[in-house]
C-alpha cells in the first residue's frame, strides 16, 4: 500500500504507478478490446492485489482485473486533496432532537472522488451538505461509530450499538436513527430489538442499496423518512426503514423482528414476513399499518439487555447435510443450534441421533423453517414428531436470522436450558406472528 | 410396535392398549379439560413414544402429546382391514402414454382410514379410483419406486430417479410424472434437469401441500395438470407443476432449477425466482409463458447423466459464522462447498483464511446469496472482489440448493477442478437468468 493510492497494493499498485496515475485522476483502461473511462477510486484495507477500480460517467463503479494485456493510461488530472467542510446549515433548536449513529455501509459513505477521500458523510455538517432538507425536520446530533461492511458486524458491535442508542435516549432524544450495511441490516435491527425493551422513542435503522453518488440512489429518500419517524413517529419500536416499492414515493417502517433482505439490489429489497410492516411515510405523512403498536411515551423507562452469547449457530439444513456438523458444534462447547429446515420443520432421519446427542449434551436446539414464509407444523407428520419428541423447539413462524440473534441474546440472559427455552418461545419483540387457527395445524 | 396399532410403541401404545383401540377405531382423548374426537390412524416406524394421532372430523390430523392427566376412550368401532382393489377403469389406448414414477410425499399417500392401512395410491388403479379423471387424460403407467418422506431423499435416489424416467422414456411414454414430498422438491426437480438432458419429452414433478383426504386439498388438481401436461404439453424440460396461487383454477409449471418452496402450508407454495414460470394451464388449456424453450420432439436422443458426488456442503453464512466449519470441510475431504452469502455475495472478512486455506486444497469454493432474489455483484465492493480473487466462483442468479445440486452433479461428471469451474458456471438448464445490464454492475 502506498500513499496517494490507499487500498492499492502488489500487481495494481505497480500498473498505476507505470502510468503515473493516481486516486482522482480520471484514467482510461484498455482490455480485451473494450475501453473503460472513468475516475480512480481508492479501495479498501481489504482490497486484493489484482483489481483496479474506476467510477464511470454514469455514476457505476467498475472493478476491473489487470491481466497481461491490460493497459492503463492517465488522461486527466485530479484535483489536489482538500477536505474544507461544506458551510453548516442553521439547525433549528425548535425541532424535536434525533441522533444519528452511523455503523457503515453504502448510506453512511460518501467517497470524494475528486480528491480520493474515502469519508463517512455522518457528521452533522456532512449529513446537512448531502441531504439539505433534514435541517427541516430535526435537530441533528450525528456521531460516527463504526465504519463497517455489515458482513464484519459481530454480536460486539450490536452491543456496543445498543448501548450508544440508550445513551442518546437517555439525553432526551426524540428518536435515534441507525444507518447500517443492508446486507445484515436485518440481524442488527432484531438484536437492538431484544436489547432496547421498554422503548420511550422509536428506534430507526436504515440503509441504502444504491450510494449517494448514483442518480437512482436511496440514500437521501430513506435517510429523510428515517429522520422523520425519529422525530414524529407515534410508535416506539425497533424498525428498519426502506423503500416500499421501486418507486422514491413512500418508505415503509418493518418490524426490526420480521424482516428479511429479499433481493440483491432493489431498492424495496426488504420485506415484512408474514405480517405487515409497521407503519408507511409518504408525502411527508405516516401512516400506522397495525393496531397493536407501542406508542411513544417519553416518560417510559427504556430497559437495555445488551449481552450475547456467541456460541450459538445457525445450520441450514440441506439434502445431504452431514450430522458430524451438529456434533462438531457439541463438541466446540456450542450452547445453542437454530436449525432452518425443510418445510413444515424437517431434517432427514439420519440427523436424529446427532440432534438427540446435542439435547442430551444441554445444548438448545430449534427449529425454523427455509421456506421462510408460513409457520411450522410440526404435529402434522411423524418427522415433526419426533423432532419434538427429542426436545427440538419449534419457533413458529420466526424466521431464521430473528432466531439466531434470539437465542444468541437469550443465551446472554440466562445460562439455565429451561429458562432459556421459556424465553426462546416467549414473544419478546413481535418475532412470533399471532396464530390464526389456535387448535387444528396444517 | 405391534400388529394392530402400526407404528406405535412406549407410552403411546400402552394407552391405547388400556383404552381396547385400535387403529381405525373412533377414539375420544380428554386432556387439559379439552376434547378431541377422531378416528385413531396409523404412524410411521419413526414415530415417537408419546403422541396418538387422530384424524378429526374436518380431515384434519392431529398429534396429541400423552402426559399423565390424558384419558383415552373408545367411542366407535372401526372397520376390519379389508384390501380389496377397486375396480379398474376402462383404459383408452389410444390416448397418450404418460408414466408416473412414484417417489413419496403428501400427494402420493392415501391413508386408508377406515381400515388403518398406510398405502400409496400410486398404483394404477388406485389412481384411476382416487383420481377418475384421469383416464380422460392418458393411459397411465403408474410404479411405486420409493415411499419416502422428502427429507429423507438422497442423491442415490435422484440417480435411481433420474434412470427410472429414462427407461420408460425410452419405451415411448409421451411424458412422464414424477410424484413427490415438496419439501425438498426443488432440490430433487433441480438434479433431475442436470441429469436428464436432450429430453424428447416432458418430466413434470408434482407434489401437493395437503393431503387427497383433505377438503381443501390440491392433490387431484395438480396431479391432472401434470398429466395433462406429460401427455400433452410442447415443450420438454424437467418441470414442477403446483398451484399458481391459491385457487384450484390454474397449475403453473416451473423450470426445475428456478424453483423454490416459499411458504411452509400454501398451496401456491412454489415460486418461480429471478424468471417466469414456463407454463400454465388454465381449463385444460397449457399456455406458454416463455418463447425459448425446448420444445417436444419424440425423435430427440435422452442423454442420461445420473451421476452425483456427495461431498458438498451448502454452508448458508450468518453474522457469527464459525470459519472452522469451513476448514472442518477441508479435513473431511469435501470437494466442493457452496456458499450462501449476504447481499451481492459477501461473507465476513474473518472466514477469508479459511476460504484462501479451502481453494489451495482444491476444493471448489462457490457463492450465492441467501436473499434468494436478484443476481451476485461481486465486482462492487471490496469484499467481492477480495473473494474473486481468492478463487471464489460466482454463480450468477443460481439459486443456493440448485448449486449445491449442480455441483454435486458436475463433480460426479469430472473431478478435474477447472473442467469443474467451467461446467458449474456454464448455463446447462436454464439455471442462470440472462444479465440485463451487460457491462455495469449493481
Amino acid at each position: 500500500m502506498s500513499e496517494g493510492f490507499p487500498g492499492y497494493k502488489g500487481k495494481a499498485l505497480q500498473v498505476l504507478r507505470k502510468a503515473g496515475a493516481e486516486i482522482g485522476d480520471l484514467i482510461r483502461i484498455t482490455k480485451d478490446a473494450k475501453t473503460y473511462e472513468g475516475i480512480l477510486i481508492p479501495r479498501s484495507e481489504y482490497g486484493d492485489e489484482k483489481h483496479v477500480v474506476i467510477k464511470m460517467k454514469s455514476g457505476y463503479n467498475i472493478g476491473i482485473n489487470i491481466t497481461l494485456n491490460t493497459q492503463i493510461e492517465k488522461i486527466g488530472v485530479g484535483a489536489k486533496p482538500t477536505f474544507t467542510p461544506p458551510p453548516l446549515p442553521k439547525q433549528k433548536p425548535e425541532l424535536p432532537k434525533v441522533a444519528i449513529i452511523s455503523t457503515g455501509g453504502t448510506i453512511a459513505s460518501r467517497v470524494d472522488y475528486r480528491t480520493g477521500g474515502v469519508r463517512s458523510a455522518l457528521s452533522a455538517s456532512d449529513l446537512y451538505s448531502v441531504v439539505p432538507e433534514l435541517s427541516e425536520v430535526a435537530t441533528i446530533d450525528a456521531q460516527i461509530l463504526f465504519s463497517l461492511y455489515s458482513e464484519n458486524i459481530t454480536a460486539k458491535h450490536w452491543s456496543e450499538t445498543a448501548k450508544t442508542v440508550a445513551k442518546h435516549i437517555q439525553k432526551g432524544a426524540a428518536g435515534v436513527v441507525v444507518p447500517h450495511g443492508t446486507d445484515t441490516m436485518a440481524y442488527t435491527s432484531a438484536a437492538l430489538s431484544f436489547t432496547l425493551q421498554n422503548l420511550p422513542v422509536p428506534v430507526i435503522m436504515v440503509g441504502s442499496q444504491r450510494s449517494a453518488d448514483r442518480p437512482s440512489s436511496d440514500a437521501a429518500t430513506n435517510l429523510i423518512g428515517a429522520v422523520r419517524a425519529a422525530a414524529w413517529a407515534p410508535f416506539a419500536e425497533v424498525v428498519l426503514a426502506m423503500h416500499e416499492t421501486i418507486s422514491d414515493a413512500s418508505i415503509v417502517f418493518h418490524r426490526g423482528t420480521k424482516v428479511r433482505k429479499c433481493h440483491t439490489s432493489r431498492r424495496d429489497t426488504f420485506q415484512s414476513v408474514n405480517t405487515s410492516p409497521l407503519a408507511r411515510i409518504e408525502n411527508e405523512k405516516i401512516t400506522m399499518l397495525v393496531d397493536d403498536y407501542c406508542q411513544r411515551d417519553s416518560s417510559r423507562k427504556l430497559v437495555l439487555k445488551p449481552d450475547f452469547d456467541e456460541k450459538v449457530a445457525l445450520v441450514k439444513f440441506h439434502l445431504g447435510l452431514n450430522p458430524k456438523i451438529l456434533e462438531w458444534h457439541i463438541e466446540e462447547g456450542y450452547r445453542g443450534i437454530v436449525l432452518e429446515g425443510t418445510g413444515l420443520g424437517h431434517v432427514s432421519n439420519y440427523c436424529f441421533p446427532a440432534i438427540r446427542k446435542a439435547v442430551k449434551n444441554d445444548v438448545v436446539v430449534a427449529m425454523t423453517s427455509q421456506c421462510i414464509w408460513g409457520r411450522l407444523g410440526m404435529n402434522v407428520y411423524d418427522t415433526g414428531r419426533d423432532l419434538l419428541a427429542m426436545g427440538v423447539i419449534p419457533l413458529e413462524d420466526m424466521l431464521p436470522e430473528t432466531a439466531l440473534v434470539k437465542l444468541m441474546w437469550v443465551l446472554g440472559q440466562t445460562k439455565d436450558v429451561e429458562e432459556v427455552k421459556k424465553l426462546l418461545t416467549a414473544n419478546i419483540a413481535h418475532e412470533i406472528s399471532p396464530r390464526t387457527t389456535p387448535e387444528e395445524e396444517e
